[in-house]
């Protein structure tokens, strides 16, 4: 019926999720009000875990891309379940560091890390760093030098297929900040300086061709482009890489109108495309790094709002005024993203109106949701808004000194605060 | 030569703002930083004061909307140089209140203020409240009762004037989330309900009719209709209203494309309308309230950044990878938004390479602008993006959990913090 697993109807005719009745969950915690369910947080997880090891006999890892949902008790659950992490920055590397995530799962991301993160990386023995271009390289090798370390790295390559939602495109030229293109030799050049450096260790290759990708191909494309190039590699380097990072991008429902494709149907074509290029070069297939972040949390994320007023304009639309908005879902401003709006009250009820849900800034376009359909709804009623695990509250912020939601995390019917609500205090406490 | 008179360049060639040195302010307080420079900020606000003087007696009062860039010296300096204020969150108000700003002269807008916000517009007798809504109205009226106090308070009214840019469009029902409608009657069912409330003092009527327009008619055309609309409420309500509030949406200079009118074409224009309205209808012309948010800041603020490398992607064009980027200037990934870019230490000579700039973090929209004119740029160079001293600081985000900048205020040559930077412990802060 749900975008989620961990979300039902209750006699009350109240949506519930991870078995609470969420508007007890408003009514205690208020709204604004980002919920989590840790159920689906874990199965989202053990999903990742148990594909690696059906299909590649448990020789790889999946590291959440933090980036999606940097808490320290998502953090934490990752540790727990088995997962890596990427961070790709400084911030997200403390946040990692202090719950004690194990270093050797960490992989340090980013197109231009700055010198004091490249220091913080190397100094905390991150597990791998994911190498961007020729001037970091350069910097990481002296940072490795200074503190006398040897530090694992992976290279961030652009296979040179650009994939969107439905499609993809072959491109020599992949038009993108991030990573070292191959066709120009500019990939292979930084193989060499790594493979040559004596503090640099050269243990893999990284890509990551899009995201929401819907489509299997363009992966069994990237597979067969990385894999030539790690050939190449040894051909030319005497290297054989054993890491295989082939970063993340494959779709999640966001709603009814999304249709991914199983994940096992990805995983599948993939490992039958490195189990055919490992024969056809000679090379074992090597460890298998997948970056999933969005499909971790997404679904098991809602948000909740309370609703202050409603709004028709006559043969126009009908605003729906919440507490809420741009500052804690800037999705649909930044990129019109899809949601399913429900009345949290009347969530078994059919959702016939047609609503516009508004958010409370001073900025025309502070929506949630355009002309969609939701049950009928007043002031008072409680707004769930789905599938907001992930960049919801990563993106959020303080537009009109607005303070951050709280976090709840919920789990077979009790609830507790993950985050705390951010505080007027907060927003003024560094002004002078 | 720039589009601030508080730009210059030295000597030595660097790009210089208040007379500090802007290779010498990155070097101090380091990169990622917004600088404002106070002089500027100040003369944006004199404009404002005497452009009242001039064309009203003074009988009006120019209020900063503080959402535009909202810090406690930022409002300490529109207290000293006589503007009055626009808040639209309970952050806003208790950033005023925490710096002592007079609340006789606040506003309080917004489409769906919380019952907490009404609450302390209430207690800490907030000059006016902008009522938004019905709904709004019943709220404020009940929380006047329980406090026994009366609520001075304006009206929220669409004009029917759609202003974009360069053109506007007349029409009945403006599609927006703001305000009471004129042509159903909403905005007099609203007056009325005001006027008959022994708790609420209707004291006037505001409209905004858009952002960054560039023409003066919209601007005469809304002062007629509103001027119309409180003709009608002193025959319907016998109500004589003290004050209109025009709203803001007077264009600014982003970069050299933008031409905008003089400000004082628009008041000479606006002010004419309004006395031969006022001859017509036979009544006073009202205190006259004026709504710059952008202008005032927008050009008194640049943000600089150390670019860490340059990455050429050839036939398809160069990355400047810097340390910044949607985090603290959203506006680009938003809207789109135009800014100069310069080399700072090479400010004087000619812009003669295209360059796009990126920021760090983990998105692929992650730009500050694209293909744009900068002197030569390498690996260490200082970029100054301009006029970003409106929305940025106050839309900033951690996407990343990167912290937010430092924010430095110049003067005559002298620096200081006039908000300190973000630290890892504050992004951690509310985590459990």
């Amino acid at each position: 019926m749900f975008v989620s697993d961990c979300l039902g109807v209750n006699g009350a005719g109240h949506l519930t999720i991870g078995g609470c009745d969420t508007l007890d969950l408003a009514a205690q915690y208020g709204t604004p009000l980002y919920v989590v369910d840790e159920t689906q947080l874990r199965q989202n997880c053990r999903a990742y875990v148990r594909s690696l090891a059906h299909f590649y006999g448990g020789n790889g890892l999946a590291l959440f891309a933090s980036k999606a949902f940097c808490c320290k008790e998502v953090i934490r659950i990752m540790a727990q379940e088995g997962m890596g992490l990427e961070v790709c920055s400084g911030g997200e590397l403390v946040t990692a560091l202090s719950v004690g995530f194990p270093v050797e799962r960490i992989y340090f991301h980013g197109n231009n890390k700055t010198p004091a993160e490249l220091e913080m990386a190397v100094r905390h023995d991150v597990g791998h760093v994911v190498a961007d271009n020729l001037e970091e390289l350069r910097r990481l090798d002296a940072e490795a030098v200074r503190q006398g370390k040897r530090v694992k790295i992976l290279l961030r390559v652009k296979p040179g297929i650009d994939a969107h939602t439905h499609n993809f495109i072959r491109t020599g030229q992949i038009d993108s900040k991030f990573g070292f293109a191959l066709e120009t030799g500019e990939a292979m050049a930084a193989a060499k300086a790594a493979a040559a450096s004596a503090n640099l260790e050269l243990c893999g290759v990284h890509c990551h061709i899009g995201s929401q990708i819907f489509d299997v191909s363009p992966f069994e494309l990237a597979a067969e482009v990385m894999f030539g190039f790690m050939a190449q590699i040894k051909a030319e380097c005497g290297v054989e890489l054993r890491e295989l990072d082939l970063g993340g991008g494959f779709g999640v429902q966001y709603d009814q109108s999304d249709t991914p494709r199983p994940y096992a149907e990805y995983m599948e074509a993939v490992a039958k495309t490195l189990a055919a290029k490992a024969e056809e070069h000679g090379l074992a297939i090597p460890f298998i790094l997948l970056e999933p972040g969005r499909s971790i949390p997404a679904s098991a994320g809602i948000t909740l709002y309370t609703v202050g007023a409603v709004k028709e304009i006559p043969g126009v639309r009908r605003y729906v005024l919440t507490d809420g908005g741009m500052n804690d879902n800037p999705r649909y401003i930044l990129y019109g993203a899809h949601y399913t709006v429900l009345n949290a009250g009347r969530a078994g009820e059919e959702a016939g109106e047609t609503y516009t849900i508004a958010g409370r800034c001073c900025e025309t376009g502070d929506l949630i949701q355009e002309y969609t359909k939701v049950q009928p709804t007043q002031t008072g009623d409680v707004l769930a808004v789905l599938a907001t695990g992930a960049y919801n509250y990563s993106m959020s912020l303080n537009y009109n000194r607005i303070p951050r939601p709280p976090v709840v995390m919920v789990r077979e019917g009790e609830a507790r605060v993950i985050i705390k609500a951010e505080t007027f205090e907060d927003i003024c406490r560094n002004d002078m």
